[in-house]
C-alpha cells in the first residue's frame, strides 16, 4: 500500500504549526524568550530539538485497505504522524512529549468525490472510524483520531487534494468550490475573477473550506458578514448512505435550512466535499484606526454603542490592555478599540467618523494624524501591528512549549447584560485554576474578536509557567475549570473554535438535551454504522 | 365543554381577511369593481353575501377532552369554523362556497405553556391530530386541519392568549415574547423601552411571533435583517417528548445551530411557546425614493448592482409595470423600483445617493424634488401609495373571489444569473396555465419582495377570470402547472410563506432525500406518536 505512494497534499509539519519548513523567525524566537524570563522568570533557554519522526514507535497498523483503495491510502508513519493532532496547546505538548498514541491506522487521499464515497463504503462495511481532515489546524481535538472502542481501526480522511475552485458565477457572485481548498489556494483561484470569500480565520493558511463549514468558523471580520455559515449557498455532504446537497438558492423558506445540519457537524454526518460558496468584490475603501480607553468597562460600552448603532465595521475588536500589550497593539497603559471599515464600493469616512463619535461618548481617544493617512492606513499602527502579531502568534508555542510555558486560548460569547460580571468571573477562575495547577501565577487576557447588537464573542488568552513532565495534565485542570466557569456563566463553550473532542463534556451539557437526541437520529439515519468521526458532536 | 366558554383572543373572521368587522372600504370595493368590469369584463356585480355560520352544517365532534382540559378547549362551530382554514385564495373561495369540511373537532385555548404541555399529552396518548395556530394567516395551507387518517380527532391549538413581552433586556436590545403575541400587541409592548422587533410581513397584523418562526417569515424589509431566522435568539419549543430550548446567546459555533431545526418546523416537531429575540431602536433617518426604468431587464441589474454594493437599503423593491400600476405605485408606462433607507442611528443621504448613481447607470429615472422632500419623504408617493395598496390588498379577495376571480400569489427565490429566464418561463407557464383551466386571459405580474446579493426573491400575483362553481379546482390547475415551472427551472417552492400542505409535493422533491429522512427520525424523537401537524414538512 505505501509502496503505491498516494499523492499528497502540502501540510503542516507533524509537532507544530505551519508547513513543514515554516517556523518562528530567529528574532521571534529571540522576542518570545525575553517574555518567558522577564513574565515568567525563565532562564533555562537551552535548545529542545523539534520532534524527528524517528523519535515516534507507532503501533502496527490494524488496517490495510483494500487493492481497490490502496493507490489512495498511506500508513507510511509521517503521514500517520501528521494526521495525529490538531495544533492545540495539549497537542503541542504531546508531540515535544514524543507522544503520538492516537496516530491513525491508515490515512487517505482522495482525489474525487468518487473516492471519498468508496472509501466511506469500505470504512462502514469494515467498521473504520473514518476521520475527515482538511488543513489539520483543529485546537479542539476535532481532527484526533481518538474514537473509543469499537472499532477495526481508524482512517484519517485527508481532503487535500480536493483543492480546486470548480465553477465561478460572476453575476450572482458565487462559486462551486471544493472542501480541501486552503485560504490562499481559495482566494488565489478567485482573484482572477475580482472576486473574494473574504473569509480569514486566524489559520486561513492552513485550513480548508470544508474545515471551515464543518466547524462554522469566524472570519477575521468583526461585525455582520463574517462567519462561514452565512456564506454557504449549498453544502454537499457525502454521507455513508449517500449525498445530501440542497438547490443553489439565494435564500428559501422551505422547511428547517438543510444546510444548517451539515454547517457544523464536524464530521460526525458526513463529509463535506464541496459548497457554493456567495463571494464579494475585493474592498478598495477602507478607513481605520485604533483608539485607546482607559477603561474596560467603558471600551466594551463603546463597542457595544458602535455595533448597536448599525455601523457594521469590518473590524471592532477591542484588546483589553495586557493583551494589546502582548499582540504590540498597545503598551499596556490603555484598553485599546481596532477600528476598521472597508467596502469594495464606497467611501467609509463618514461610518468611521460616526463610529470615533460614538467612541468619543465614552472616553475613547485616538489619533487624528493616523486617520488623516486615509485608505489603508489602518494597515499601519497598532492595528498593522496587532494584525502581524495575530498570524504569527500560533508559531510560538514552538518555543513556548518546550520551555514549559503553558500557553492557550478559549473563546465564547455572552449577551452585552450579563458581560462585565461575566468578564471578571472568567478571569477569576482562570487565575485560580492556574495558581492551583502549577503554583505559579499566570496571567489571562481578553480580547473580542467578534461582536454582535446583542452582545461580545470574548476570546481569553492565558500563559503560565507549568512543570514540563505534567504540561498537558496541569492543562487540562486549567481548561476544566475555565469551561466550568463558562457554563455555569451562560456563555458558550465555543464560538468559533468548534466542539472537537476537547469540549464535549460541556457542549453536552449546552446543548438541549432533546436536540442530543435529534442529532443521534440524524446520525442513525446518515451514518448507520457510527463510523463518522465518533465522540464529536454527536452522543 | 363549550358551557365553560373558554377565554378566546381576538381573531380574524371566519371567512376572510381582517377582524372580525373588518372589511374593504365602500371607496375599496368600487374600485376593485371598476377593475373586474374593466379586465375581465365582469358586469355582474350583484350582491354576493358574506358567509355566516349558521348556512354551514359541521360534523359531530369526534373527541372531548378531559374534564382537566375541558375549560380551554371549544367545539362551538364558530370556534371551528374560524379555525378551518387560513386565508389563501381557495381557503376564501371554499368559505364562499360553505365547504367547511376539514374543521377541527377541538379548537384549545391554552393561558400557559402548562396548558400546552397538558394538551400534547393528552393529544399523544389520544391520537389527537394537533395543528399549531398562531394568528391564521397562512395562505399555504399549514393551519387547516387536513391530517389523513390514523386519527381519533384535531385539534387546532390556537396560541392567541399567550400574547405577552415577557422580559425585556435594554442592555442587549433583547425581548422574551409569548408566542402568541400578534404584530401590534408586540411592539406595542416594545415601544415603551424605544425598541422594535421591526418585523413587518404583509399579514403584520394579524399574525404571531411564533408563526413568524415556525414559518420563516420574511418582513417588509428587502436586505439584511429582514428574515425572522436571524432575529431569533433562542425559540422555546414544546414537543410531545418535553421542552427544547437553547441558551441565550448572541452567536456560538457549537454543533448544528438548535434554533434552525425550529425555525422553519411549522408546528411538526412541536409548538413554540415563547423566544427571545433580537431587537432595535426605531429608526428615525430615513431616505426613500421611487426610480422608473423603461426596461424590465435593466431594472433587475440596477437592483443586483444596488445590493451586491453593500448599501443594504431598508427597502429595494422591484415592480413590474403591470405590478406598480395595480397596486398605485406606477402609471403602468414604466417599470419602478421603491428604494428606501432608514436608522435609528445617521443619516442615510449618502447611501441614498450612491444607490441612485448605481439605478442612473441603469438608466433608472427619479424625481430630484420628491428626494429632497428628505427624512420621511419617501413615505408618500408612490412608495407611500404602493405600502397601502400592499397592506389592504388582501381585503379585496372578498369582493373578487363571489365575482369569479381566481387572484392569487406564489414567491420564490433563483439566483441572478438564472433570473431572466426564469422569470420569462414562469411567466409563460402561469399564462398559459390560467388560459387552460379557464378558457380566459389572465394577468401575472412580478415583483421583488427581498433582494439578496446572489440574487432576487420574485413574488407573482396571478389573476384570471374562472367558473364560479369551480374556482378551487380551476385554482388548483394553475398552481400545479406555476409550482412545477419554479421546480424545473430551480427556483424554491417558497421564499417566505412556508410549506403547509399545499406546497408539499413540491417540498418533497426541493428537499434532499436524506435530509427528508433526518426530519423523519428528528420528528420520531420529539413526537413519537406522530400528532404534530401531520402532513406538514415532515413525511
Amino acid at each position: 500500500m505505501t509502496s503505491q505512494s498516494p499523492r499528497r497534499p502540502r501540510r503542516m509539519k507533524f509537532w507544530g504549526w505551519g508547513f513543514e519548513g515554516e517556523s518562528a523567525t530567529p528574532d521571534e524566537k529571540k522576542l518570545v524568550l525575553a517574555m518567558a524570563k522577564h513574565r515568567f522568570g525563565i532562564e533555562d533557554a537551552a535548545e529542545t530539538p523539534a520532534p524527528r519522526e524517528d523519535e515516534f514507535t507507532l503501533t502496527k497498523p490494524r488496517v490495510a485497505p483494500p487493492a481497490s483503495l490502496a493507490p489512495l491510502c498511506s500508513s507510511a508513519p509521517l503521514d500517520r504522524l501528521a494526521h495525529t493532532y490538531g495544533k492545540s496547546f495539549p497537542d503541542i505538548a504531546r508531540m515535544f512529549a514524543r507522544d503520538a498514541a492516537p496516530a491513525p491506522d491508515l490515512v487517505a487521499y482522495p482525489t474525487s468525490e468518487q473516492d471519498v464515497v468508496d472509501i466511506l463504503d469500505w470504512a462502514s462495511s469494515a467498521r473504520i472510524a473514518v476521520v475527515p481532515y482538511g488543513g489539520g489546524s483543529s485546537v479542539v481535538g476535532g481532527v484526533e483520531p481518538l474514537v473509543g472502542g469499537g472499532f477495526a481501526g481508524t482512517l484519517s480522511l485527508d481532503l487535500g487534494l480536493l483543492g480546486r475552485v470548480l465553477e465561478v458565477d460572476p453575476v450572482s457572485r458565487a462559486a462551486r468550490i471544493q472542501a480541501g481548498t486552503l485560504g490562499p489556494a481559495l482566494e488565489a483561484q478567485l482573484a482572477p475573477h475580482g472576486l473574494t470569500l473574504r473569509h480569514f480565520p486566524q489559520s486561513f493558511q492552513y485550513s480548508s473550506l470544508g474545515g471551515w463549514i464543518a466547524t462554522r468558523s469566524g472570519g477575521h471580520f468583526a461585525t455582520l458578514g463574517t462567519h462561514i455559515d452565512d456564506f454557504v449557498e449549498t453544502a454537499r455532504l457525502v454521507t455513508p448512505k449517500g449525498v445530501m446537497e440542497a438547490r443553489r438558492l439565494p435564500g428559501s423558506g422551505a422547511g428547517p435550512d438543510p444546510n444548517r445540519l451539515a454547517i457544523g457537524s464536524e464530521g460526525a454526518l458526513g463529509v463535506i466535499t464541496e459548497a457554493w460558496m456567495r463571494l464579494q468584490a475585493k474592498p478598495t475603501f477602507r478607513a481605520g484606526t485604533s483608539i485607546r480607553f482607559s477603561d474596560f468597562d467603558k471600551a466594551a460600552r463603546a463597542v457595544r454603542a458602535i455595533v448597536q448603532a448599525g455601523l457594521w465595521p469590518a473590524n471592532l475588536r477591542l484588546l483589553d490592555r495586557n493583551e494589546a500589550r502582548n499582540t504590540l497593539a498597545g503598551d499596556g497603559s490603555a484598553d485599546v478599540v481596532v477600528l476598521a471599515f472597508e467596502s469594495a464600493d464606497h467611501d467609509q469616512g463618514a461610518k468611521m467618523r460616526r463610529a470615533l463619535e460614538c467612541a468619543g461618548d465614552f472616553g475613547g481617544q485616538w489619533d487624528e494624524r493616523q486617520l488623516a493617512a486615509g485608505a489603508g492606513g489602518h494597515r499601519e499602527g497598532a492595528s498593522g501591528a496587532w494584525r502581524n502579531a495575530f498570524l504569527r502568534a500560533p508559531f510560538f508555542r514552538e518555543i513556548t512549549t518546550p520551555l514549559g510555558l503553558i500557553f492557550d486560548t478559549f473563546e465564547t460569547s455572552i449577551t452585552w447584560e450579563r458581560f462585565a460580571e461575566f468578564h471578571a468571573k472568567i478571569k477569576a477562575a482562570t487565575e485560580a485554576a492556574m495558581a492551583r495547577a502549577t503554583g505559579n501565577e499566570g496571567s489571562v487576557t481578553c480580547r473580542f474578536t467578534h461582536v454582535y447588537p446583542d452582545g461580545p464573542a470574548p476570546y481569553f488568552t492565558f500563559m503560565v509557567r507549568g512543570d514540563r513532565r505534567r504540561l498537558v495534565e496541569q492543562w487540562r485542570e486549567i481548561k476544566i475549570v475555565a469551561s466550568d466557569a463558562l457554563a455555569a456563566a451562560g456563555g458558550t463553550i465555543t464560538h468559533h473554535h468548534a466542539v472537537g473532542r476537547d469540549h464535549m463534556p460541556w457542549y453536552r451539557k449546552e446543548r438541549p438535551d432533546l436536540f442530543g437526541r435529534v442529532l443521534e437520529a440524524a446520525k442513525a439515519t446518515l451514518d448507520p454504522a457510527g463510523i463518522m468521526n465518533p465522540g464529536v458532536v454527536v452522543g
